[in-house]
This record gives C-alpha cells, structure tokens and sequence, in this order.
C-alpha cells in the first residue's frame, strides 16, 4: 500500500547480520586504537552547510523549515557536526580528541550500485595533533579495520597525496588560477576525457600547454621532480608532510598498503593536508571505496579555537561490494544455537530449559505460535537453528527430552533435569553415554 | 558559531558509553530470544500517518517536501514501517516474525526531561502469532532486559490490562459511545483531575452516572466484577486472553514483575489487544517510562494478510531516569586499558607494542601529538588509563620498558622482547619476579 521512498533501503535481517558483523568489526578496531564513541543529530541548522560548502553538497541537502521556522536540514555528513561539538566544549576535552560513530545521512543524489540517498558511514577522526603519527594513525585504522573484516592487500590500497602538493604546483604558474577549480578537476580526473579534464584546468585559469604540463607532472607522481618543478617552500613541505606521514604509517603498520597517488585531492574542499582514497585493486576501479584526509582550518571557520584534524569515514554502501568482489562479505543468514520444540502441554518444561540456555548467552527460540510438530520443526530449519530440543509429553512421562542435531540429523536421549547441566552450549556429544 | 538545534542532544563519548553499554545490554537479550536486528529508513511517506494515525502524533510530525515533490516526513515511531517491510515480504518471510532494532525517532514535542524531539528507542516486534506466548515473550523480553541492566522488581512494574476489557464494557452501556475517545481519556486518567477525566467521559458519550459507574469498576481492576458486569463475550474473552497472557508470563519468568491495571490503555489507537507500560515502583510514577501491546489489525490496514502482531519498544530518554534513580546507570567514563608512552625516539618500538596490544583485543593509544613526558602522562590520566607503557630511549638501550599501574603508582622494569610475550593483558603482577 505505501512504498519505500527511492534511495532509502529496508535491512531485512539476513542482510543485516551480515553488516552488522562488517559495522562492529569496524568499531571494535576503533575502540581498540582508544577511539570513543559519539552520537550526534541526525538534523542541524541548514546554514551549516549553506554558508561554506561547495554547491555540490548545498544542492543535495534534504533542507526544510520546522515547525519553529527554523532552517534546517538532515546532515549530509558528519564532520560539519563534530567540528560543531568541538567548538562547544573544546576547553573540557583532553586533546588529542578521538571519536568515531557509525550512522546514516542524508543526500539527495541519483541512486545507483553502491550509492543511495540514505547511507551509512563510520566516521574516525582525530582533533588536536598536526603530527604526521595522527595522519598515520588514521591510516592504520583503516588498514586494520578492512585486515580485521579478512580483506588483504590483494583487495585494497590507500591512495595518499597531500592537498598543498597540487594548490603549491598551481601557485607556481604565471596565471590566476583557481586553486580550489583545479584541484576539483584532478579530482575528477580519472572519471572523465583527457580533454575534458584540460578544459577545466584552463576554465581554472591555466593556459593550454600549462594545462598539459601539469597534467604531466601529476600523473608521473615523481616527488622529487615535483619540488624541483615548483622551486618554493609550500611543495617542498607538503612533499616533506606526506613522506613523514607515510613513515609513520611504516610504524603503525599501514604503509604496504598505500600508493602515493597525487590525482588524489578528495572532491571537498574543507581538506588542507594528507588526503587519500581507498581503492578495489582486485576490480575496476573507477570510484574509491571511502576517502579521508586532513581538515585543520575547519574547527577555527566554525568559531573554535585552531584545531588541526585528521579523519577518515568508510561508507556501509561501498564497503560491501568490496567485501564481495573479495570474497570475504559475511553469509547474509540468521543463525539460532537452540530451537526448543513443544509437543502437547510442555510449556512450563519447555520454558525452564529456554530460559536456562539464554542465560548461558545462547540464542535460543521456542514455540510462541501454538504449531504442530512439524511446523515447529520447519521453523527451526528456516532460522537455521543448529539444535533442536524436543520436549514431549511422552518423552517428559520418562523425565527426558529428545536433542537433535539439525546438520546430522542424530538424535539422543537426555534426563530432563541433567539438562543443560553445567554445559554452557550442550551438544549431543555432551550426553552421549 | 553554530548552536544545536532545541530538542536534539550531542552525545560526549563519557554519556555514550553508558548509553551504549544500555543499548548492548537489551540488544544482547532480544539477540538471546532470537529477535533478528533490522534496520529502517529516517524519512518514509508523510501519509504513512496522516492517513490514519491520531492528531497528536500527526502535529508533531517533521513532515517536508523532498526535492523530487514528494511528501515524505521524519519518522516519529518504528511500528507503521515495520509493517510497511512485513507486507512487502509477507510471502517470503517465515513466521513468526521477531525483530529488533535501535534507532532515532523525531516527533516535534515539547521539551522537558526525558523527552526530547529526537529520541531512540528499542524497538522489539514479534509477527505472526496471535498465540498468548507471543505477547508473553515480549514481556519476558522486556523483563529480562531490565533486570539484566541490573533492575529488579523493586524498580520496575508492568502494569498490564486489554483493551477490549474497556471497550467492551463501554458497549454495555445504554449509549452512543466514541469507544477511542473513551480509551484515550483512561490513558490519560492518571496525568488529570477527576471532573476532567469524567468530563472527557461525557465528551465520548456517557452520561454522568455513566462516567462515574466506568470509572468505579475501572479503578477497582477486579476482573471478576468486571465480567459479571458486561456479561459479554467481548470482555469474557478480553479477560480470559489477559488471564491466559498471565500464564504464560508466569512459565516465561515475568509474572511476577506484571501488574494488572485496567486504566493502561495505551494512547496509540492501533493497539487492539494486550496493553501494558512499564513505570518506575520506586519513585514518582507520573509518567510510564515505556509501553507496548499487540496491534493485529495494523498489517492488514497497511495492505497485508491479517498478520497479528504484538511489540514494545523502551526509550532510550526515560530508561536512563529509571536506571539512574535505581542506581544502575553505567559510569559515565571512557576505559583504557594501555597508555604507550613514548619518550625521545622510540616510535618504532612504542608502536610495535601498541600493536601486539590490540591484537589481543586490549584499548590502546599511544602518542600522536609528539608531546612532552608530563603531558602524555595527564593524557594517561584523562583517559582512565589502568597501565602505561613507558618506552624510553634510555631504557630501551637496556632492552627494557616500565610497566605504571596508573592506580597504584608502582612501576616495574620488563624486557622489551618480553612484553607483552604470551600475555594476552599483561600486568605488573605477570613480570614480577
């Protein structure tokens, strides 16, 4: 009768558990690298956006006015948000700040493979440290994190270059050039025409033949050539910056995964350092998987004192079709230790022993619909219960209760009262005399 | 610069890890029951309530016109989506259908404490069974929860009636009685002044000897009294189904936290069987701290096969106020298990450990903000570090680190190679010769 809105996605819970498994083993890296876990609005004042984002964003805000007149919208990322909480208790907070939190948002864009209006992200970032370690901190959780859900190098690689890089070889021509303009067309560069992509670098401002020698320049990705190119201080530093940060990622762990890749700009224009993108090295390759980088001007714009920032947020809409291509996307199934199966007026048995084993932390269902044997019996199949008790009222008259492996499908006899006993997780094999 | 919009809460990651700890806490139990996690989208059609929810709830909807012309709305309550997913599967879905998920609600209310205009709650449904154990396994459901945060009895009461019983006794009278107007002036009964509540009586079509008569019996909750009265089979059945719910909450191990109490009506015009909410016995108990009961005719109303239903739903606003008074409520503190201090050049080595740390699952920072001893050690403190590693260059010469127990104080030298060896979290104890 009443449809689903287009881009908003039902998790039905085969799906679910298996992003739910991806979205914790996402989190308890996080939390192991001591990063603490936030929740934050799901709608702000508009103006936080239509103030300082490119047109890109603004365009794509589900913006409206509440019922107070205020002018708002469902927040199209995180980081506006957290920079917003920073700001507001930023004498309290012991620095480094590092948080993370997994949620959805909102963007009015057009809906294909990977990318709906809804998605989620599991957003890490560090506030305080302009360290090359926090840069590479970042980098170590993300490799630790897609390592932890069974992806390898042969499946990913961070592709890092740093914002200065590209805007310091750009201030190197003789034009005017529009920094920001240009760097949005190296960013976009791998998705459209060589000739394009010189097109927008000369609406940027270049000449054609600077246009084609920055291409150049770009696309070798020689560090060393690139600070003889540019001869000034700003290059020298940035190149300086990504190879301090990519050392540090040698400590921490993450640098046999990164790529020094300087197309690599991130659409936004809030990044002002280390950016990278995560890549599917198995597939094709046309868009990164999720992206990160440095944003230190961002918690002074918004009115707090300057706080440098590093973060990172893999998106839940991405992600699994790199875990599939890779093979490792978890079973999109439910799972059920226990299925306790009534036969005739068994309830109270049926429901000791139900209560006994959830309290042992296992999963366990019984009858609640009044069914037949075999009825119950398909049911456990369906929600893949791994053991099925069967309480009878025959059975119980000899004080026992039948167990049958749903897989083998053997069956045994159990006294009533030995069970589950001290078994935590009773198997057939615990009472096979 | 920004302020947060009224009504919506940031949460810091101090409150946020009792909150998560409560959350994990009843998702841990509906996971034991077999509840399946789902997860659902923020915005739906805005004509999923204004077609037939009540006033109340369609005023205080975040109802806009999205970019494409449709009317869609923020989703004030779980229940109409979950029935819009459960007829889109209907076939392919086993029943009894039993899920759960955790997520914010937006409803544009007034704020006071407890409720704020974006709220999250636990949703828990079961589809498809119309049996008397399926609404007691939501109540079982609900009372282990609570007492698996640690409430007891002594905290906690559900107060549980049927909604026929007042109806049906409304249709005994010699009246033309607005049934839901009647129902929605009991629910109301305990929050206003008598004449009020006898005025909103009359308003639905008693006389006032009438008002007076319904309210008697309804105060007074004895079930017996009140089938002799109808000598109906409206509220014979009504009784029996509470009686029978009873029992089997009895074999499910939450009888003993049920009261019966016929003015628990439920404001929600969707309900049509069991009712119950839940206040706090300990101190005032104004308002309910959460509700639920069995809706077996919405699925049908949303374009479904009859489908009944039964379902509660805590909220995450007033069940800390609960756990707080019972005092319960989760340390509102981060943990950390290592600090990884580094002094002078020791990154390699300080990371390494803060790797083999987190392997075996331990939290763990170290430092990536190259700051002073003294400052990484307040650090420590702010992050309620138990142990802290310090890696010193003086001490690495001699192949060793030191162990602070960041409670004690006390400090002891280990062999770097040594540390943290086959301890999966090792501490002073572990190297104490």
């Amino acid at each position: 009768m009443y449809d689903r809105i287009k881009g908003f996605r039902d998790f039905y819970p085969g799906e679910m558990a298996a992003r739910r498994a991806t979205i914790n083993g996402l989190e308890e890296t996080a939390r192991q690298y001591g990063f603490r876990e936030i929740a934050t609005p799901a709608v702000e004042r508009a103006a936080m956006w239509t103030d300082k984002s490119g047109d890109e964003i603004v365009d794509e805000l589900y913006a409206f006015e509440d019922q107070g007149g205020r002018h708002v919208t469902l927040t199209p990322e995180l980081t506006p948000t957290v920079a917003r909480m920073v700001v507001a208790k930023q004498q309290a907070l012991s620095k480094p700040i590092k948080w993370f939190s997994t949620r959805p948002f909102w963007r009015y864009e057009q809906v294909q493979q990977g990318r709906q209006r809804e998605f989620y992200q599991t957003n890490v970032d560090i506030f305080g440290s302009s360290e090359p370690e926090a840069d590479a901190e970042i980098l170590a959780w993300a490799a630790d994190a897609l390592t932890g859900l069974g992806l390898t190098g042969e499946h990913f690689e961070f592709r890092i270059s740093h914002r200065d890089i590209l805007g310091g070889v750009l201030e190197t021509f003789d034009a005017d050039v529009d920094t920001e303009a240009a760097i949005r067309a190296v960013d976009k560069s791998d998705k459209i025409e060589r000739v394009e992509y010189h097109d927008l670098l000369v609406a940027a401002g270049l000449s054609a033949d600077q246009a084609a020698q920055f291409d150049d320049l770009v696309a070798a990705g020689d560090l060393e050539a690139i600070v003889d190119f540019a001869e000034t201080e700003t290059v020298t530093d940035a190149v300086e910056n990504l190879q301090n940060v990519l050392a540090a990622a040698e400590d921490f762990g993450a640098r046999e995964y990164c790529t020094i890749s300087l197309e690599t700009a991130r659409g936004l224009d809030y990044y002002t350092g280390v950016v990278f993108e995560c890549f599917d090295s198995t597939g094709e390759v046309s868009r990164s998987v999720f992206g990160g980088g440095r944003y230190d001007d961002l918690i002074e714009s918004f009115g707090g004192q300057p706080t440098p920032a590093v973060g990172v947020a893999p998106g839940h809409a991405t992600l699994p079709l790199l875990m599939q291509r890779a093979g490792v996307w978890p079973d999109e199934e439910v799972s059920t230790d226990y299925y306790v199966l009534q036969i005739g007026d068994t309830r109270p048995t049926a429901a000791r022993i139900t209560r006994d084993l959830r309290e042992r932390g296992n999963v366990v269902e019984t009858d609640v619909s009044g069914r037949s044997f075999g009825a119950q019996l398909n049911y456990a199949d369906s929600i893949n219960a791994e053991t099925t008790v069967i309480v009878g009222e025959q059975d119980l008259e000899n004080d026992e209760v039948t167990l049958k492996d749903m897989v083998s499908g053997d069956q045994i006899q159990v006294p009533v009262e030995a069970f589950p006993g001290d078994h935590d997780r009773p198997t057939l094999e615990d009472f096979d005399a």
